[in-house]
């Protein structure tokens, strides 16, 4: 059954094709695989194994394809893909050198690692979509921003307010999504068999933080079962789509009401070929409301217990990405939305 | 991005392809394209278009495969696909019966029975799964039944029971779901434009009652912002796979606990590859409480404005197909892993 | 804190006294003593204790009193009431018969055969209540049926409908939630220690069912570890809640729009005293989306460990009361609200 | 119906008394009048009412005692408390000051504002709570962080570690709790009618300013239809409990598998007394499932359509307060529980 974003047609409503590239299986086996090189390449620079066993493991973990359908044969019985990713990859790195590959690691290493790594490089592309939607609002304001608005509070007319006031109310909230895309943290999970980097002995915290370090991400002591970190994210991305979700849901009002709004395009009926349907503004409502109601799951997964919790785990794995996604989308849909806004506000200003 | 029951290697552990077929947008397409011969065929019988028109949109149906990409493009413009896909099933039929082509239907009308069509056969799979379960645990119970088992309340050894009590919380649930399953309607979706069958007058539900007969459904007054039907399908699933999370919670429990249970199998780990993990006990918890946390989201949808809503009945859209994934992934899972069982209970019969 | 149901003042958004009534601590307490009564009254008949242990039993407990605060402590130390409600139980009853107090029972039978109790006469209420609303719909619909409305169909204007196609999408899912109450379950729980009745042997069915005679509930076999029954209670009050929170929808959109209603009465406003605000279909909303939340913890709490679970069945005590509160609270509120609409559809008559 | 946290004999397991004294209604009315006096004076500065009236609004304020009952039939009709309490603190303070009491303020503007004086200090206790916890985690690793406890990964023995390895799983969330609520905005809400402070003209960030500062709260825009503000608090409680949530279920587990810890006390058992359940443990896991179901409704109250929404916010006020003393119990509860702490792993030191 194909998911929701790659719908063969429901992906013109949900799909985002620049995000999904970094939520594809391929993605995360690229990354996955990074992992293992700049594990090598870290633990040869702390002569833990020879400089040219990890140079071998990166440059054949930078191009190696997996066999698919055994990684999947392999997620079936192990629950998680690593067992069999590691030994393809020992496999392809040949005998001399395939015990230096993974070494001391564990499948939450480099499955954390992995998501982590896109989750930042995702993180950078809804600030830029941030930043845009929020140009995209200033555009609106400095055209309509001075016509006069019927505010209203509680479903009933209230007061005159100016767009202005109506804009200022959808633009804040990102600016401060954007801080709080700044403040999160993108920390590495580097702990073997049950996050005591047992393996290492004094040698692990210098060798996390050479690994955190090649690839860009903050060194921080194992979370294996601390999943805070993930809940936040999640958290953030409900933030954004609920923001947009409070858009979509005035612009949908401000089109029944009339008068408001004069939108470009629309969705068409295919009962009444003339009306005019703000479907760019109810897919918002709709995003947002997915995201609300998958947020709490990943509260539920911090209940994770001891070293590592298979089922809490694995819960997050069938959540986060589509929540990235639901974020990731609604914030082109409502650019797409501000951008089909012809006028806001009364038809004549003031 | 793919979804989780399709991804590329995590379907190892979600995937179902028999359920699967039956959410897949082919299978969609196919079942909206049934709705509208099975329309144009009773409409002829009223005498409301001619009968070489029924006949021919009906052969036309039977095997129009539409331009996806179209499909796609067409949602992202009207939110729904299916004005695209009449305008394209009009013009495969020709100019001489087009208009008689979903003629006073809307794409509710579709959309809703399509999936009303499909969940009726996905709750017979549903059923026979059940079913197919409940006689492993009797299985279990002859084998194993007299046993004694010690017996947990609130996490704590309580007095001895036999494995036949621990079964018989296992088993009954299910005899239950299959009368909840039996229960369930499985209504026509027709009312038009705004659910009056306007262009019908008092041919209207005659001609409703002739839809439903020929697509072996209920013949019930159109439900369009009446969505108590579709939150009851999604309870049903979430029940399921509830009962199954008890289960698999029950059996990696008594893995943990050491001599309650031999299981062939199980999951190995990257770092300890000696180490049994219960994968197919904990991914029974992960789907139960996927479809824990997915079921508000239905009742959400419940909140559905006027004559139809876009956004709640989009929200529906992303949840239950996942939902009913879920349940029958884990019936799927269920099955393996009652196969699995070698013994419950203590080692020795008594 | 005080709940929301009685709190001081937003009891008079939320408040229910008449509901209230069946989910007092003191209601709870007197269904718990009258379960002890019973099973006395059960076991004598047997022959499993005395006549006259049994009277006295059931006297006692008829007009017994605990000590509230000694309850609390005793809860707190024990996870659950019953051990110190059972210790002061057997104090009044004195020592010649203490031993016969509870016999056999645990506190999961007495904690939840008391909450089946009192959900029986809940369900009762809320039967009545929704046959009080649906007069109501049916005697606007004889009122303002004919009368002209605009359909909106995804928040656009449609097509004409009458006032009567809207209220029939408001009324019909309630004779349908009369259908689910009816065939609903109302089992008594019995199981003693850990659900096999050990102290009972061949006796436990027919005590079981002489005790589910006497207390008016089905017979049916423990279910302590098996809460389908009280997912379902919670599903079909959230189902009611979710169809009021519709139609609250319905009207809050109508009185926006403007000159599709007229209601009496509606809220004041601090900053603008003139404004009439639709208070009473605004919390009808809130109502829906609260127990469409709440919904989900009754499907987590189905993953209930082994043969009782401390943690899943604590969490339905936070969460079922509510939900039935906010359905029959959101009943009442339905209810005035279907009073107060002084005019439904254009002013004029077609 | 009693609220869970101050139910006569549930409050043993969920009460908080201390938390609950900022919930109660009364600290609530006493915030809002706080805000009414504090707006009189930062009124009086800036010229807009006279000194005399601010000083006599103060003092009122100060020790005014509202007619309860008055104030929930006013909630009943206007759907806020506001109106109500302002005209009887108009009353109060007599006609010559009356209409300087609440001058252009509104309602949302007063209960907001007393949300978030009492969040503030109720995140100083949270963090008091964190600190403490934290010490008594410190306190276990002095003692007992060097025995040898089994590591469990996926609910199966994996490698030996430490207790100190367990405990730090326990504690380090915490501290990034800590900073998380140290990072938390306390902003004032003023914004009037709409929101545009349309009566003070330039005078009106000035005099927001002032409040803000008198009242001890950050000084920001209003946010009255922008929840993300609530959302987080809401978040971070979620997360505080989710925490604890894993360390009550790892005790819970260690109590299981047995040798893996002491604990003191412990709850008995209706029918078997000599039986010691983790009472402490399991409420734990109940409260974070609680709070992680909850923390959806805040996120759907993102969406919260125009210039204030009656459904949205008042969802709020059924969930914000829950979870909070959600939080703050189960801080309670964990603290009680590391000193029900006699030993943890192996009996023997190493």
């Amino acid at each position: 059954m194909p998911g929701i974003f790659d719908h063969p047609f429901l992906s013109g409503l949900f799909g985002d094709r620049e995000a999904a590239t970094l939520f594809e299986a391929s993605a995360d086996i690229r990354a996955m695989l990074r992992f293992e090189a700049a594990l090598a390449v870290a633990q040869a620079k702390l002569g833990l194994i020879p400089a040219v066993a990890a140079s071998h493991i990166a440059t054949v973990a930078e191009t190696f394809a997996p066999d698919i359908a055994a990684l999947a044969a392999g997620t079936a019985r192990d629950g998680v893909v690593i067992p069999e990713l590691v030994r393809q990859l020992r496999e392809a790195v040949g005998n001399e050198h395939a015990r230096e590959v993974h070494l001391g690691a564990t499948s939450q290493d480099v499955i954390d690692t992995s998501l982590v790594l896109r989750l930042k490089e995702f993180c950078r592309l809804l600030d830029t979509r941030l930043a845009g939607l929020i140009a995209a609002y200033e555009g609106l304001d400095r055209a309509f921003g001075a016509r006069p608005l019927t505010g209203y509070t509680r479903m009933q007319a209230a007061i005159p307010i100016s767009v202005s006031d109506r804009i200022r109310a959808w633009r804040e909230p990102l600016t401060r999504h954007r801080g709080r895309l700044a403040s999160l943290s993108f920390p590495v999970q580097f702990g073997g068999a049950a996050g005591t980097l047992d393996r290492f002995a004094e040698q692990g915290p210098p060798l996390r933080a050479a690994l955190a370090g090649a690839l860009g991400l903050d060194d921080a002591p194992q979370w294996q079962s601390q999943r805070d970190y993930v809940a936040e994210y999640g958290h953030v991305f409900a933030l954004v789509s609920g923001s947009l979700g409070k858009f979509g849901q005035d612009v949908a009002l401000m089109a029944q009401v009339g008068g408001e709004i004069a939108l470009a395009g629309g969705g068409g009926s295919s009962a009444m070929p003339h009306k005019q349907n703000p479907v760019g503004a109810e897919v918002l409502v709709s995003l947002a409301r997915f995201n609300a109601v998958q947020a709490s799951a990943l509260q539920h997964a911090m209940v994770h217990e001891q070293e590592r919790s298979g089922a809490a785990w694995t819960l997050e794995w069938m959540i986060l990405p589509q929540m990235a996604m639901a974020a990731a989308a609604s914030l082109n849909r409502a650019q797409d939305l501000a951008g089909a806004i012809r006028r806001l506000g009364e038809a004549a200003a003031p």
